[in-house]
């Protein structure tokens, strides 16, 4: 078994529910011109982030749902844009907290709008300008992401039960990123903090979060069952995230669509680092003190970094460690659904977790 | 009639609900406590914010209940929490975006976490720091206010269709501080765009929003009826506006709980601005474009701004315009309930918008 499978999963979710994204906030745009030219173009903004993503939670979202069961493959599709507004809206705040001047490809919004600002030589500093218009960006994505959820024609209860989990799972979302801010500018390394932050920020989010909404959705609530859910999808979101620090380091930008490296930089305290400082000599250890949160490291420092990852073991240990999650994972799938197509779809998705390379 | 029933109606509102907000709040001070002690600092700084408020909104959704005939007096109190902790993270990043140290009587959080940073002389810049934990604590709070209501335990079908209300509700809220936010900076002064972010950054979400949710809550379904609530409540919302921006330059800052004067330096598209440009000499236009949005004024800047708003007339207009919205509301408050007591509270709550000093 390979990532093959999953990832046509994945490329035919994309398919689909690119047409509803598009309309959907089109709708906004639409509605957004007739009140203000800039915050149309801010809606433009959200839009065109939104439609680069890899819609990995909004496939996992109508996975849980057929794995449960559901049929409503129409009303599930719409529905599961839900996760994708909401993980704009995450990413913009990030963007401005990280400092990021690049988010999929495209400016992030900080940077577009402190761009507008030079542009027309506002008095207030533009920079400033920028960094509210994406704070105002990220509660606008956060918000329509609620209504998309809120008003899904799935039975009531189905729905309130849904919300409920999201605003449970949303809040921990920010209270990993507060974290994970904490642990950068105070430069505190304590597994525990990040080990918080991957679980909160990440794995429950990515991985349980969809997959529990799509499951709940079709009308699960057997507490036994839900819980192998939530289970599979932690063991998924770390493996998302493992490949996630190791792409960071080794992967290419133009997948990416933001500099490689910039974990570094930003002194993110992905598992990689926390092996390095675990497992790494003296020396090594020395290297990782002084390119970890410096901003000036120069591609032979990247260059550096990737050897000393591999040569300390810290790496071989990380991606371990995915491949024991996607082995934990698969152990799961015989409770999540009997559907044998859906067993490997499920199966397939978790190994293209570790292999992809965006 | 005068404000005091209203008053009164709002202090009790106050007494009963204080307590449960408290013990919200201390089991998330409670829950984060044991995760990281950055984050709870951070709960603990929205508690301090969230126990200040003025509790209008929360006051009139248990209002819009009763009125509408609810009598799960206990639930709707539990309930109304949301648009409080809401309110808090809108006001959260409002005053980052302002640039504000005060709210409240208390630091806000963006300065109370520069000062954090400082202390602990992290790397990054302190006000960066400071900046991202307010971005995390308005989201957060945002977040818990989702929680809230969607937890809220009135029947699924009326609790769905008032969150269909919020979050269309909420996103036009930040569509108004975009707008807001572009206005101060790119100095513009379009009629319709001041006019767009008071109605709804403020009217339609003081006035409507909590009343309206408040009827919903209480199973109101007549179109007809809730019309009337929400324009009732918009006329509310201009009044409590109106006031606000009175108070914003004729008021006292240990009131207010932030500087008198500050909507002067901020630049902020007043309907007393808004009226002076129309209305004013040509001598009190240039005295206005001197002192609107000028960071440096001094305190007998904002002395003259308060003679030149009454010599121009714009005073005087704005404050009729906030009685003659007061009449509108009275005259729909014989289609929004027919019990005379709840009659008489709503009049006087909505007289006490023009008449209060904080």
């Amino acid at each position: 078994m390979d990532g093959k499978l999953g990832k046509k999963y994945l490329d035919n979710y994309g398919k689909k529910v690119k047409p509803l994204l598009n309309s959907y906030l089109d709708s906004k745009i639409r509605e957004t011109t007739k009140i203000n030219k800039y915050l149309a173009e801010l809606l433009k903004h959200i839009k065109k982030l939104s439609l680069r993503g890899k819609r990995i939670r909004g496939a996992l979202t109508t996975l849980g749902y057929e794995a449960a069961g559901g049929i409503n493959h129409k009303e599930i599709l719409k529905t599961s844009l839900f996760i994708e507004l909401f993980h704009t809206g995450i990413l913009i705040h990030d963007d401005f907290m990280d400092n990021d001047d690049f988010r999929r490809g495209v400016e992030t919004i900080h940077k577009h709008f402190e761009f507008i600002g030079k542009k027309l030589s506002i008095k207030s500093s533009p920079s400033h300008f920028g960094n509210s218009m994406a704070i105002n960006a990220g509660d606008i994505a956060h918000f329509l992401s609620f209504d998309i959820l809120s008003n899904s024609n799935f039975p009531p209860q189905y729905v309130i039960e849904a919300l409920n989990l999201y605003s449970k799972f949303i809040t921990r979302v920010v209270y990993g990123q507060t974290i994970d801010i904490t642990n950068i500018s105070i430069k505190r390394k304590s597994k525990k903090d990040i080990l918080s932050v991957l679980r909160y920020k990440t794995a429950e989010y990515t991985g349980s979060l969809p997959l529990l909404t799509g499951a709940i959705l079709a009308g699960l609530t057997d507490q036994k069952r839900l819980k192998n859910y939530h289970n599979f999808g932690l063991a998924f979101g770390w493996a998302f995230q493992i490949q996630d620090d190791i792409l960071g380091i080794y992967g290419k930008e133009e997948k990416l669509g933001k500099p490689v490296g910039s974990d570094l930089t930003e002194g993110k305290n992905t598992l990689l680092q926390l092996y390095l400082s675990r497992y790494g000599t003296q020396e090594q250890k020395a290297f990782q003190d002084k390119v970890l949160g410096n901003e000036n490291i120069a591609k032979k420092d990247l260059l550096k970094m990737q050897k000393v990852l591999k040569d300390s073991g810290a790496y071989e240990r990380v991606v371990n460690l995915g491949w024991k999650y996607v082995e934990m994972g698969k152990s799961l799938i015989p409770e999540i659904t009997k559907d044998k197509k859906l067993q490997k779809t499920l199966e397939s998705l978790l190994i293209y977790m570790m292999e992809r390379v965006r």
